[in-house]
């Protein structure tokens, strides 16, 4: 009987010691991404069209180099790949990068000079357009990797 | 010394009460944006023309319209506005609602027909472009109110 008096604090101090881990996990993921912000934030549009041949195979290519981007590059904020559904060889894609740093190592990932690469033939033209954001704070409520 | 033996698992069960409280609150907010996804999803990009004279004015009016509705709007996934750099007078915005229903209930609420109202004399031309999206899934890594 010893034994089981003490199971529920041994139990309550692990739940705890859970808690502080995802707490802490949680706050390191914020401090990599939210200081930079406003100064050094690179955001912009690319408009791309694609020769009607290669379409399918075009958005396979850069469905994977996106998606990849999104999930191991901390700087990369959001690579948002979408075509224009009244032609939809017009690709547009919504790029932030945390800094102007995350994007040159953005450009130089394996991911990235592979789509470059694969896809060279199959794209008619390419214009990339820097925007300003008009609502930096309001960032924070939209992307995930944003505070 | 009897009513102190009780006291770990008073601690615990109410311990796993919150923890259970915390799940269904966030289960429940899921539900309501994840489901539809695809199939009932809405995205756009906006591209607007500005009369310089206007433009500063402009921008405070979107900037406090797009905020309120991504913050109040559970149906609202993004509102993001920006300008082309080069050509500040150039507005773009990307739109994603979580329903057609939800983009219904937005253009009808009170901060859009301000909105609205308010910068009509401002625009000197608008031009809606419906959007598919190229990588669904990867949209839950990228903005917050997905999944």
């Amino acid at each position: 009987m010893r034994k089981t008096k003490f199971l529920p604090w041994i139990i309550f101090i692990f739940m705890m010691a859970i808690a502080s881990k995802m707490n802490a996990q949680e706050k390191a993921q914020v401090q990599v991404i939210s200081k930079p912000l406003d100064t050094d934030m690179m955001v912009r549009i690319a408009e791309i069209e694609i020769l009607p041949e290669y379409l399918e195979e075009y958005k396979a290519i850069l469905k994977e180099e996106s998606s990849e981007s999104v999930k191991i590059e901390p700087g990369v904020i959001c690579i948002f790949p979408m075509y224009q559904k009244e032609n939809p060889t017009q690709i547009r894609l919504v790029e932030i990068y945390a800094s102007k740093a995350a994007y040159q190592a953005h450009i130089q990932s394996p991911h990235f000079q592979h789509y470059k690469t694969a896809t060279l033939k199959m794209v008619k033209s390419l214009k990339l357009i820097e925007m300003g954001t008009i609502d930096s704070e309001s960032m924070q409520e939209i992307f995930k990797k944003l505070k």
